[in-house]
């Protein structure tokens, strides 16, 4: 951007789930790359987006798959929908508190990976922002990185926000 | 950051390199990430960071390290000196003609994942910048990935920037 030349309006795409670490890239994104004016009305707008879990299918021992009863998956998937309603309206409200920024909600079924890198690739945003969970050396093995996964995946800058140790939760 | 609450001044560490991934990644720092307002001043304080290699050494089939001559030594410092002297004269004329954005530079003896942690460290930023080189998986298995070491070891935001396969050269 040359001097003097206005900033664009920009969709940033941040993923949420119901982690501190989560609000907290949501809250240093808002005050840190949301754009600012003096009416505080920004023009970017902000979408936020949660990956829903699937209802769980064990593995038995000779590899075929199972799942729980109906009555379970039900019950397993209010749970999941009330987690989804819980944390899109914490982040919601706290854009409302940074100022007018647009903000669009998107709840979408699947492993964060997968989704993330899904959604990322449809509206190739201008920025996505992700909370780092900080999983230790074992977890991290196990589970992988889902910023580094998804730092590798997507086209578009990919914003990884560490929460410090000090800060006080959301 | 509250409504009406002013931006506070930053320091945004930019690693750069003499690759296009390294200033498209400044670019989209200056343009998305550095503050604006109506008169073009920026508060933030961009630091450039350089990453000089230093003088090669070479392992001999019985484990033991020899150096070059130092004519070859001094020879390759120069080279060295000259790559970092026009890699930071081009980043900053790019800060120069984004706007009044403060700026900084330092160039550091090492690797640069060491160095840009070490610096990372010691300076605390705002957010560390860094551009993705999209190396091939065997080079990324060989060399490792820069970015993700730094993101996994240093302690403030990494905003990673990937240069779209479309975009013209700096």
């Amino acid at each position: 951007m040359a001097a003097g030349e206005e900033r664009k309006e920009r969709r940033i795409l941040v993923a949420v789930d119901d982690s501190e670490e989560s609000m907290y890239a949501l809250s240093w994104c808002l005050a840190n790359v949301v754009s600012e004016n003096p009416a505080n009305i920004s023009k970017d707008t902000v979408i936020l987006l949660y990956a829903k879990p699937r209802p769980a299918v064990y593995t038995a021992m000779d590899g075929t798959g199972y799942s729980f009863s109906s009555d379970i998956v039900a019950m397993t998937e209010r749970y999941n929908n009330r987690v989804a309603d819980s944390v899109m309206e914490k982040a919601k409200r706290m854009c409302e508190e940074f100022s007018d920024v647009k903000v669009e909600t998107r709840v979408e079924n699947g492993d964060a990976r997968d989704v993330i890198c899904q959604v990322a690739g449809k509206l190739d945003p201008d920025v996505l922002v992700m909370g780092s969970h900080g999983y230790g050396i074992i977890k991290r093995a196990l589970l992988g990185s889902v910023s580094y996964y998804c730092a590798q995946n997507v086209k578009c800058p990919v914003l990884v926000v560490k929460k410090p140790k000090s800060s006080v939760s959301n």
